[in-house]
């Protein structure tokens, strides 16, 4: 503790550095929140103010909370991009500011729709209830095609959704249930069908994992994703290495998809090259084909061409933007997409979250105990170093991660917006938002455990098994 | 046919200019068999020392038949290959020799071994029986690992054969039989199982074809095949559009292939470019599962790692080294091989048959009346251009199609040698040797009608029905 800061800074890169006084902000907070001696506090304090000067030399920038240094170039595959530019694909998700990806921006680059009021209030007129809060609070925030998707409904013209996952490993954390939630939310309003792609042939591609426990993965994240409520009748989960060879349709639009994309084209998209096996480089077709209903005979008892709606999260909008090229000269319907914005570590909006890491996240099998200690411990804070600052200027919603989990997991509208006004004015501390977040995750992800238990080998077989779906084509 | 021969020669290449002076020769030929006129003759014979004129001051160099200008460099992907350099891969087989591919330097580049006499004596002696006339006449010329698939045999263990073909249209010719002809015996004479692959993803992927008219073409070419005589308990036909949709084997080895070859060695085995489509890319891998007994799990019980030997063209041999490469590391056995020569055009033996073109071969629909006039009127000649000089000099064997095509279907050996013998001295001319090939073809071809007839789509369903194959594992 009482080691000089300066002894090893010299090496340190200037990302590493703000992580440093990011981190000794916050034993500053946590020594006074826990009313250590005086001594103690000082001390850390000295160390605080130290590393700040170490930061500033070696950066020429003030520290500032939740913004990393600037000169944090990203690259996306070895392309130089502009500074401020965020880098979003299938596999990197790296921003620079602490708020988080800049959406706005995002949408005009890929292209889509903003999800503005007016499409907002057509769905509530549609539906004839209040939309889901990830709307409402712009977690969905861009869409391509939703309005057609919506004169369809109107029309009395059906629709299926079409969302995956991939089966990374069995630990899933509250943020892949982002989509589901919504997912499964859209399949009680407008009762449609629903297929879930799980890309275990894609993990055993990218990952050093054998085909087995990909697969095996894939069965396990199916229990998590079967435990969000999904209608047993209304829906269908896949495994692509085990669907591929039970689908008289599948492997149809695949080949079809192959056929109508070179190399070029995916290397533009996805930043492939020369040296990419040459199953990643065909995989973006397997993603494509389950946006089309022939690659489900017997779901959609052969009907063709039916309207597919994918919710998902923004970065994988890439394989749907070559889907959508595709569809036309394939003799289909582009698929019309909602995108999400990405779940937060809970170290920081910069970036994306790792499921290989236990403490950026809360996962699904976390006792309470641990949400707690992980929230106090690592959830990244807006609020100010010391209590009188923290009370005299108030606290940052913006790049607050406890604030930003609340805003996809406490459904109350009126309590979020008061949180939101008693922090900003520096009335409510750090713990005491912190402790709401913990109060609001500890029973949520209790249930989900749950839920989980009940979801048995035969209800998994039953949800993966290709049959005709509870609903008249 | 009094036209001056000159009149728009200049705008020739130097191998149209070579095509034209054959083509005059073969009429000069074909009039002085019929017993034409004399001043009819004389016409044409002027004609055709006025086109060897011109070739020679085009190309500088005296016109040889069955040898075109030496000048025709061969193009492989860009890449310039040397002048005397065979062209070999799966859609392209071009030499400059009319003798045709040199198949001793092609074992060398490819790196595989060649039938030698030891190796056939061997088989023979497994077999208890003289090996079939393609081993003996050296049309089945190379082989992998052929040795260890006798040591299993002989050592009571199992192995299976793989064979295939791409079905591009619905027309096949005799030269297709090759491989099936070659197959059909081994099983008989091993008693073995049997797959045969029919690629109809991969000429959907290369031609200007629906999926459904490629599937539409599998299941004619394989009535055709099935009338090569093929043990119906023994034998799995498959589609690959079909069976890929059917099994739970042959898409987990086809990922498994897909991630261990790179783009990079795609590029570098197939001559596969950035504008290649990704169906193209990615299909080597297709055509390799098949080699895995793992992609069967119904034929061989679940059985995995049994040996394959797979009999093909040489021209398949890319897709096979790349297996064999990808194979331990996948932890699979190597499959061996057997590589034929390719049978030649009836126009001459400097390219592999185009089922597009009528006239380049003998095609299995063909009438006895169109195989005679076929064979009369394109089949290359090694005679000389005049019957005395025929009686004096001999004709030429090594360059003669009709001479090669009686070596792929007469099986009578002192007949062949006889005919050889004569032909050589000049004792027998040119439409005598035709004469004996027409009467070799139209039974051979009515017999293959009389059997394809047999076959009815009950009969095709039922080879093309995964299933437990006749054999113990």
């Amino acid at each position: 503790m009482a080691d000089s800061p300066n002894c090893d800074l010299k090496s340190l890169s200037p990302l590493q550095l703000f992580e440093k006084v990011t981190e000794q902000g916050d034993k500053v907070r946590a020594l006074k929140a826990g009313k250590a001696p005086k001594d103690e506090i000082d001390a850390a304090v000295r160390m605080l103010l130290s590393l700040k000067l170490s930061y500033k030399a070696t950066t020429g920038q003030d520290y500032q909370a939740g913004l990393p240094p600037k000169d944090l170039v990203l690259i996306n595959n070895g392309t130089t991009k502009e500074e401020d530019e965020d880098l979003v694909d299938p596999w990197n998700v790296q921003t620079s500011n602490a708020k988080g990806v800049d959406y706005d921006k995002l949408i005009v680059r890929f292209g889509s729709s903003k999800i503005d009021t007016d499409l907002i209030n057509r769905i509530e007129r549609a539906i004839g209830q209040k939309p889901h809060h990830f709307l409402r609070r712009g977690i969905f925030f861009s869409h391509r095609d939703m309005d057609q998707v919506l004169d369809a409904y109107e029309n009395k013209k059906p629709f299926y959704l079409y969302t995956g996952r991939g089966p990374s490993s069995q630990a899933m954390h509250v943020g892949h249930l982002i989509p589901f939630m919504f997912t499964k939310w859209l399949q009680e309003v407008f009762d449609v069908p629903l297929v879930i792609q799980l890309t275990d042939d894609e993990k055993y591609l990218w990952k050093d994992m054998t085909v087995e426990k990909a697969y095996e993965y894939a069965r396990e994240n199916a229990k998590d994703i079967i435990a969000c409520g999904f209608d047993i009748n209304k829906t269908f989960i896949f495994s692509d290495l085990d669907y591929l060879g039970t689908s008289a349709g599948f492997y149809k639009n695949i080949v079809k998809v192959q056929k109508h994309v070179t190399f070029n084209q995916v290397k533009g998209i996805f930043g492939f090259t020369d040296s990419d096996c040459i199953g990643k480089i065909s995989f973006p077709a397997i993603q494509a084909a389950p946006s089309f209903s022939s690659s489900f005979p017997q779901i959609f008892n052969g009907k063709e061409n039916i309207q597919c709606l994918i919710p998902c999260a923004i970065d994988q909008d890439p394989y749907f933007r070559m889907t959508r090229d595709v569809a036309p000269r394939i003799g289909q319907p582009k698929p019309a997409l909602l995108h999400s914005v990405f779940f937060p570590a809970l170290q920081g909006a910069q970036t994306k979250m790792s499921a290989s890491d236990p403490n950026s996240s809360i996962f699904l099998t976390d006792t309470p105990k641990q949400i707690k200690t992980k929230i106090n411990k690592h959830a990244f804070s807006g609020g100010r170093d010391t209590i009188e600052e923290h009370r005299k200027y108030g606290g940052n919603c913006d790049v607050d991660v406890s604030f930003m989990y609340l805003t996809f997991f406490l459904e109350d509208d009126d309590r979020l917006e008061q949180l939101k006004q008693a922090y900003t004015s520096g009335e409510l501390l750090t713990g005491e938002l912190k402790k709401v977040l913990i109060e609001t995750m500890q029973p949520l992800v209790a249930a989900h455990q749950e839920r989980r238990k009940q979801v048995t080998d035969e209800i998994v077989k039953q949800f993966m098994t290709p049959r005709k779906l509870a609903f008249e084509f």
